[in-house]
């Protein structure tokens, strides 16, 4: 198998030149100072608990691993700015498949506008992708403890697909709309910088809508309640998992957002010129944890959440 | 087993609160503005290729993880600033292990001033830590491109004994100089900052002596001799490996410098002064390459570097 620096070479190949004063290849990537503050985050895709390599082509896998990186800029409302990326490669992986991770990566970080500005290789018995991404606020950033008593409660996009795209691919289903959203999240980048000048706070939803509530609610010391009814979901997801489904989630990389009542129309309006898909699914109140009413307005069963490691 | 909620209270809590806008818990951190250019790397430790559970502790593993980083850090000449890190558990991994780990990467941390400003973790087959660390630069960064022809080559410390701390460790021993020199990796962070006023290039030695110099040579368009019998080694390296050994090295995280010989004497005084011992090896000239010569003036067969792939 070819050595490491053959790796780099073949990975780097795929990207554009960074612009920054030191690029990959030095022990580390020098940066000039970022005007606004910084926003960084880091998360893996791991073989056999985010993606495997029956179900996902390599270049998916690349894109999944930097989308679900960016999914958590935008909810800060920032601007991708630089990544590095580690590899974790078993020893027999073929290089034709390095250069597809590249490629999937390489187009998702030329529509974002993100440099990659250095990264590791490692062997390893699993494939994984760990990144770290940063992005450029010019805004105070979107938090999670930042929403109050009385804001309306936004989704983007549609919840359960890729969910619903996970047990799509564990049938052997290897095409469709939801097989698609598992494998190519879309981070909602612009609607999170469009966001930051409405909302009060935002998180993506990568644990299931039911589990990241949780998280606002705790973080902002608020009471949320949200009608089952308006769960934005696609036919195929209310046909085939229902609300319940589309509550429990998982890897959704929406984004979900609170905003002060006073500026939801707004917000509305915003959305809808720049072609952001949002649906008000509820409000906060004083008090903690949060409740689903149903149609009659009774609290249904709250459905676990996503977590890699139950 | 616990869930992944718990297990981040239990990592964080080995570590102050990091002095930063936004610190973990949020989708992302958030830092000030640097007010130099930053240095960001990222560098990861697998199970069974960077360490084994049986010959390190979990505490061992966390030091070699940021240790690691840090030393490319170091490699600039910068001052470290900030640090994410990825963990990848096993699904049966003892949650007093994980505390472990925080333990031994927190001592460091707190050493060197380096806050720990978010993470993830994600379950896996093999246990692996992968981080990326930024430091900051008040001078220009210490490249591997910047040796000019007539320049002097040092390096710190002493070579080898981390390949022989591994050597011991697959011989069953458990103990020893260079067993803590293999699991507990010295990130040479103050030696930069004070090389960055004399040195015109360096690098952390991480893939042996022989092979990081190959690295120096070609960025920097020189050729490299190096003597032999300079090299600096401790006893039991020169007694159990000899100077091959020391030059194919692996994972010593050494500094190789490249400094003009007009500051050679400053920059030795400066060391001195410091308590960094560093050793003068060799001079760079014009050509490519790189050339040793033993005791007589005879070039020595080169030995190849430390690569993970092969």
């Amino acid at each position: 198998m070819p050595g490491e620096f053959d790796f780099i070479r073949r990975f780097l190949h795929h990207f554009p030149k960074a612009r920054v004063p030191v690029g990959p290849g030095d022990d580390c990537a020098v940066l000039a100072p970022s005007r606004g503050a910084l926003c960084v985050t880091t998360d893996a895709v791991v073989e056999d608990v985010h993606f495997t390599r029956a179900g996902f082509s390599p270049a998916d896998i690349g894109h999944k691993a930097l989308a679900v990186n960016l999914s958590d800029v935008a909810a800060m409302g920032a601007t991708p700015r630089w990544f590095v990326c580690a590899l974790a490669l078993p020893r027999d992986f073929p290089a034709a498949h390095l250069s597809g991770i590249a490629r999937g990566m390489a187009a998702l970080a030329r529509e974002h506008r993100v440099d990659l500005v250095g990264g590791n290789f490692t062997s390893a018995r699993e494939l994984s992708v760990t990144i770290t991404a940063t992005g450029e606020l010019s805004r105070p950033p979107l938090t999670r403890s930042g929403a109050r008593p009385g804001d309306w409660l936004y989704v983007s996009g549609t919840l359960g697909d890729a969910r619903l795209g996970l047990a799509h691919l564990k049938a052997g289903l290897k095409r469709g709309a939801a097989v698609r959203r598992q494998r190519r999240p879309v981070p909602r980048v612009a609607l999170g910088q469009l966001a930051s000048r409405f909302a009060s706070a935002a998180l993506d939803v990568s644990d299931g809508l039911a589990q990241d509530l949780g998280h606002l609610c705790t973080a902002s010391g608020v009471r949320a309640v949200v009608e089952l009814a308006r769960l934005p979901m696609s036919a195929a997801v209310r046909r085939e998992l229902g609300p319940e489904g589309a509550l429990a989630g998982g890897e959704d990389y929406e984004l979900l957002l609170a905003v002060a009542p006073g500026r939801g129309r707004a917000f509305e309006r915003a959305c809808a010129r720049g072609g952001h898909v949002v649906t008000r699914v509820g409000v906060l109140s004083e008090g903690a944890g949060w409740v689903i009413h149903d149609e009659a307005g009774r609290a249904v069963r709250r459905p676990g959440g996503f977590d890699h490691f139950r």
